[in-house]
């Protein structure tokens, strides 16, 4: 899959501050395989070279909301960097997945080397920043039905390949996970989907999601014109 | 005032990040100045000398969200690093306040020079993801009373003065500010406000909100097991 979204932050991602990381051996997971969580966090940064990684927080009472997700060519487990290790963050394979990691360790010993990356790294988490605040924004300001609007533009950006007719194909997402994704029921995502499918926003097909990026980019538009949706 | 809450990382950002980055003549602002906006963007990152800093995405509808409040020895700005200048962010003095910036060539260069500087900084940025992530799931979990109570513990946390029983201090916030940082109106906010302080929560003198950090923490504790608040 080749990601190709028109406002792509992770393909500068890549070329920056892959440029100036050495290549590691990889690690395979199984799928549903746990990467790390509160027990075993994050001790640097992680690379995903072909797979799929969910990163949520879990809750004492069994709740959990999705921080992100991440495919090929993004970095994720950055929280371990801080080497704080209060953060109650999981991440697990959604699909059998491919990964190199760096310990903070290895990471302060290359930007010694590579002074580049330094720079690197800090745009690729201050773009993270900028997706978080995007988020934010969306669940201060937005109902349930523009919060999954906007985040199947997210992920068509994000994890999508251009199709055809101008619909970008996303892999499959569950509807709890999307739900987990946009903080709301698993319910009312499958009922939001069905109203985008009919009205023509979205396809299923057997082996992903095409969106209708740039009709449902505009939809929004209009709606937070008129005050939100 | 001395930020001494239990869980201050920007004392730590502060430690590291200043250490290795080179003073700069200061920047001084008048109360209610704009440092930075859409239409004249951050080009790099600043750090509050001294006063407060309120940063907010602005929407063409005219709401907006409050990203972040900071005070004394506070980074802010950061997305000015990754020179994209589609970001509609908005910072603005909520006092007289006096800062030092540096272009995001500078911090290039710096880190060239001290490379510690650059695992500093991406400590720094990580932290404040994982500030966001706290934002998120309280955004998506937890109903307005939680959300304005947990506003209230990180605020302390962030730019807490102790006092002697226990209460911590905190500026003066508005109403209508607390209400763009949770993503509530101004009315619910007074209300919850009021609420809080008659069961002990809060206290307001002249000068500041006293807020009773711990109770207010546990209280957050118990309803989080019991389902979310």
């Amino acid at each position: 899959m080749t990601p190709t979204g028109a406002k792509t932050n992770h393909h500068r991602e890549l070329e920056d501050a892959l440029t100036y990381l050495p290549r590691k051996h990889v690690l395979q997971y199984r799928r549903g395989e746990v990467i790390y969580d509160q027990e075993k966090p994050s001790t640097g940064i992680s690379l995903v070279i072909r797979g799929r990684v969910k990163v949520c927080t879990n809750l004492e009472n069994g709740s959990q909301v999705v921080i992100g997700i991440y495919g090929n060519d993004q970095f994720f487990g950055e929280s371990g960097l801080t080497g704080a290790s209060a953060h109650a963050e999981k991440a697990t394979t959604l699909e059998p997945t491919t990964l190199m990691s760096w310990s903070t360790a290895e990471i302060e010993e290359h930007i010694e080397h590579q002074p580049k990356l330094g720079l690197a790294l800090i745009q690729m988490v201050v773009n993270r920043c900028l997706d978080f605040e995007d988020r934010l924004q969306s669940l201060a300001l937005d109902k349930t039905p523009g919060r999954i609007a906007l985040s199947l533009v997210r992920f068509s950006e994000k994890m999508g390949a251009h199709g055809e007719d101008g619909a970008v194909k996303i892999p499959p997402l569950t509807h709890q996970l999307i739900s987990d994704y946009v903080g709301t029921s698993r319910e009312i995502v499958t009922f939001q989907m069905n109203q985008l499918r009919q009205q023509g926003y979205i396809r299923y097909s057997r082996k992903s999601i095409e969106v209708y990026a740039d009709a449902l980019r505009e939809r929004l538009r209009q709606n937070a014109m008129n005050g939100g949706q």
